[in-house]
This record gives structure tokens, C-alpha cells and sequence, in this order.
């Protein structure tokens, strides 16, 4: 089973629209740069893996239609800041030469096969860190609606409940835009894979009074030194999980690793609109124009990370040499 | 300006349905014990002192109809386990003789006027902790809401505003029911207190990128070693609060402290019902029937709280003997 959140038909890139998951299966037919940069600013698709290969489908679409190929790079490349896969998406596509429409649809053919690919090998090197019987606590949604399919840390999950392991997973709901109920609880129903929904703010809670072996998240970008960005809340989760001497694993591929960040200082961390907060379905939660604060994202410092989980293998603190190592032996 | 969300009239006891604020404001009427009852249990009534003098005016209202004194306390004692206010106050209307409903109407009508006292002494004390320009985050409702008016801990932000103190507050939107959203953002919008919503996760965030000079809560119930049992999300917020430093306050009445309970492992945590989380507002936000885990309340642990404020004074750690000696003192 697979969901095809992002499909490349002929001409036109069709994205599954994630705003209206689970409760209507509806896609979205792109067929220009600038509606998938639309699509990408709105969320309509989401997840560091899955947007950098919107990304690199819109130039695409910028090529087809005999626009100016940098002009339209940029244009998505400013609809979200944090995600570093968008970036190495974009310049793979801006790499190509000479940009012909078909030397670029092939080269935005191949980074789609490769994340799944990628995602596959992560999620069999994850399982070193998996025990039969394991539960886990999960942040946000990192299957495959937020890649080309698989996922990152819910790929990883997903695999080792194929492979026979009697995993469960409390997922956290993951506000302010519930991709953890909406999308996270969505897959694991669909893959059997036994999970429980707890509020955000329950993790800690859930690690004091029961069983955890891990938490485990995906990532949007990782710096030189191991600090990550992910979405709002895991840093908190990770706080909570060394207060209880519970592993922390970040799940990414080697596209996410961005050594030209020294640290988590360095990464620009996306404010979204107050309406995630104060609307819920569309319903407003507080008074009108409560004033609002609302990071898409956080930095986790490396110290709280017990491990990094790659393509490419497992890498432990300190991950300074150990990043380096791992992407020039790419 | 007060919200009046409990009132006596003549043989009613009028509700204001918090599940409704902050978009209507619309009350109830309880004529009977078990309408109050289910008031509290369905939190159209909520916050631990709130709750304690609405039962003890249930009890009225049985003793009005002529029904079993003992019974009525019993039902409302069974609404909800966590906090001990709420026993607090059927044990004092217990302990009226003889029970007349004259007599049962004044001792409520005592619990009433007190808890207006005491929130005022206690948000005095509290002033001792609150500089001019603080910035603190808040969990949950704790306000005139709670209470029958003013508050505890944010009946202490109140009163800071209304000395001049030039203070910020963070507050945590509270999930699953929102009551930083829909009660607290709705309280200190009304008495002209600057503050900021944020999802319960991004806390940890706000305290690693910005000024946060202190948390405060309030508290359903505080054992004899200090352990606190308080909304879901307390133990999270604790933890990042010492995690960066970070003073955390708990506020609360006398009437809060239960010095027959050992510890937090001896209180009772609610669990609620799956729909607060699986829906928002009405709308269901997850696939149907996601299994849920929905605990009310958690345990902080005494060492994670750096004060307990009561009216009878500011206590530190270690919390046994002084707390023993403010009860004692009383």
C-alpha cells in the first residue's frame, strides 16, 4: 500500500491534498512552478523530503512552459525557510545542463525514485535501534505523505511492524496543525500498525507512568554539530526524554545533513500565520485577535540527541567528524 | 469587572457554561444536586476551587428538596478524583450540624466569600515573586474562572497588572480543552493584561529563545512532600522550566494541600473521555476510533517546583515540614 502523495502525470504534477486528510482524499493538479510553490507555502504538501521533490517537479514545470529556470528555483525556493531539503532539491535541479525540459524532468524522476529508496535503507538501518516488543513516542507525521513514499522516523516504524515486531507508537497530536492525529494516525491505521494519540503536551507524562523505549522524529535540517530543526515540539519531547533517560532518535537522509550550518543558531525558523493557532477546522479556539506566537519549528542542541539515523548508517554524539565522515563517504 | 461564573439565587445556583466562552456567554441553572453534579463533571464548571464551592452548594440544593444529605455529597464527591478541593468542600458541609438547609446554605455562602479572600491574600503574597517587566508562561485557566473570583496564579498576574508591573504572559493554549485559549486569553484580554498564545509544546522554545523569568500554575491537589497534580501538560512545562533555569510557581489554596496523601503516586488521575481529543470544536480531527490516551492531570514531582504560593505565605523545598507548619498555622 502506498499513497501516492506526489505524482508526476505527463504534464502535470497532481499533489494529494494533506489540508483535507483524513477525512477526504483529494488532489490537486499542478501545472505550473508557481502553483506548486502555492502548494508548498499552504502545506497542501508537507514534509522536508516530499516538498524538495514538489520542488524540483515545479522546475520542471517552469520548463515546460519556457520560463526563466533560476527566476522559478527562487520563487520556491523562498516558500518555506527551515527544511534544508528544498534547497539541495533545487540545486540538484539547477545543476542540470544543459536545462532542457527533458534533462530536467529526468533529473527530477531520478531524486523521486531515490527517495524511496533512501527511505527504505534508513528505515533498515533504523532497525538496529528497534526491539521486538518496542514502544515509541513520535512527533508530527514523517511517513509517506511527508516523503515520496515510506517516510524517515514512521518509515522506520512501519518496517519493523512488517518485519513481525510487536511495536507500539503514541503518536503526539503535534499542534498547532495536528499532523500527528490528522496524517500520523491516518497511516498507521492504514499500515496495522498499533498506536495511540496523546495531546502534545502528555509525552512526558506518558514517559513517568509507562513503558518507552525511544522517541523517535524526522527532521527538517540537521547543522554541522548535530543541532536539529524539526517541527515545534521536539525539543520539549527531548527535554522530556532525557529528564527520563529515554533515547532520542532523528530520522533524515544525508539530504537533510547541511554541514554549511555551523549550529542550530544559524537555522532561519518559519513563523506561520496566528490562524494555525486560534482556528481549529476552522472554528476559532480564543477571542478574535488574541495575539499569537506560533514557530513552525525548533532547535533540538545536539546533546539531547542519542542518535542520528541515515541511509547511510547510525551516527553517535559528538557529530561533528561523524556527519563529515558520513557524506564524504556518500 | 468580574465574571460572576458561580452565583446563588434564592434556590438556584447559576453556572456560567465555560464549554461555551469564549463566543457565548451563556449560564445554566442548577436546581438539583445532581445537575450540579453534572456540571462539574461535564466542565461546564471546572477549576478545582470553582468546583468545590459549586458541590457545596449542590449540597443546598439537596437539602432544599429534602434528599439525603450523605448521598448527595457522595454523587458529587464522585465527579471527578483529582482534585481535593473538592472533597475539602463536602467535608466542611459534612461537618455542618445540624444539617438544616439554613444552616447548610451559610456555610456555603462562607466557602464562597472565602475563596474570594483568600485568592486576593494569596495574589498578594504572590507579588513578593512578580518584578516590574516579568514575563511568564502560564498552563491551563486559573483565573476568576477557576475560582469563584480573581484566581490563583493568574489572579496573582492580575494583580501585578492592576499594581502597574509592566508583565508579558505566555500562555499555553492547554490541550485538549483549550482552556488557555478559550478561559485564559479570554480573562486577561479582559482585564488588559499583555499576553501571547502558544501551543503547549512550543513553551520549551519560548524559554530557549526568549526572556521567560519565571512559570506559574495553579494546582488541583499537592501531596505531602510536594508533588502536585495539575492539568496534563504541568509536568512537561516543569521540566523544561528547570531544564533553562526557569522558576516554577504553583498557586493555590490552603484548600488544595492534602497532607493524607503521601506523594503524587497516591493520587487519583483522571482519564477523560477520547472525543476531547479526537475532536476540536465538534470536528473530529483524526481518522474514526483512534485509540486514545487521555490523562487530565499529571504529577510534578516537589523537586521540579521552586515555590508553592498560597495565602498564607511562599513555601520552598524542602516542602513536608512547611507545609505541615502553614496547616498548623492556619
Amino acid at each position: 500500500m502506498t499513497f501516492h502523495s506526489i505524482e508526476w502525470q505527463g504534464d502535470t504534477l497532481r499533489l494529494l491534498d494533506q489540508r483535507r486528510l483524513p477525512h477526504e482524499t483529494v488532489f490537486i493538479a499542478c501545472t505550473t512552478a508557481s502553483a506548486v510553490a502555492e502548494a508548498i507555502h499552504t502545506m497542501t504538501v508537507r514534509g522536508a523530503p516530499a516538498i524538495g521533490v514538489a520542488a524540483a517537479f515545479g522546475v520542471v514545470l517552469a520548463a515546460y512552459r519556457g520560463e526563466d529556470i533560476p527566476a522559478a528555483a527562487a520563487l520556491l525556493r523562498a516558500t518555506r525557510p527551515t527544511a534544508v531539503n528544498l534547497m539541495w532539491a533545487l540545486d540538484r535541479m539547477l545543476a542540470v545542463t544543459p536545462r532542457t525540459p527533458a534533462a530536467l524532468l529526468d533529473r527530477a524522476q531520478q531524486l523521486y525514485d531515490a527517495d524511496i529508496a533512501v527511505n527504505r535503507r534508513l528505515g533498515a538501518q533504523a532497525q538496529a535501534l528497534i526491539p521486538d516488543g518496542a514502544v515509541a513516542i513520535h512527533h508530527c507525521n514523517t511517513g509517506a505523505l511527508a516523503t515520496v513514499d515510506y517516510g524517515t522516523a514512521l518509515g522506520a516504524l512501519r518496517i519493523a511492524h512488517e518485519q513481525g515486531k510487536r511495536i507500539h507508537v503514541y503518536l503526539d497530536e503535534t499542534r498547532p496543525r495536528l499532523q500527528g492525529a490528522g496524517l500520523s494516525a491516518y497511516e498507521l491505521r492504514a499500515f496495522g500498525v498499533p498506536h495511540t494519540l496523546i495531546v502534545d503536551s502528555a509525552a512526558a507524562h506518558v514517559m513517568r507512568t509507562r513503558r518507552v523505549d525511544f522517541c523517535i522524529v524526522g527532521c527538517d535540517r540537521v547543522a554541522a554539530n548535530g543541532d536539529v530543526a524539526n517541527k515545534i515540539g521536539t525539543y520539549a519531547l527531548a527535554l522530556a526524554a532525557r529528564a527520563h533517560g529515554v533515547p532520542f532518535y532523528v530520522a533524515c537522509p544525508l539530504s537533510t545533513l547541511d554541514l554549511a550550518t555551523p549550529d542550530g543558531s544559524a537555522i532561519a525558523i518559519e513563523e506561520r500565520a496566528a490562524t494555525e493557532i486560534t482556528h481549529v477546522a476552522g472554528r476559532l479556539i480564543c477571542p478574535e485577535d488574541t495575539p499569537v506566537f506560533n514557530p513552525a519549528f525548533d532547535i533540538t542542541p545536539a546533546e539531547l540527541v542519542s542518535a542520528i539515523i541515515t541511509e547511510q548508517g547510525i551516527v553517535r554524539p559528538p557529530y561533528g567528524a561523524e556527519l563529515r565522515s558520513l557524506l564524504a563517504n556518500q
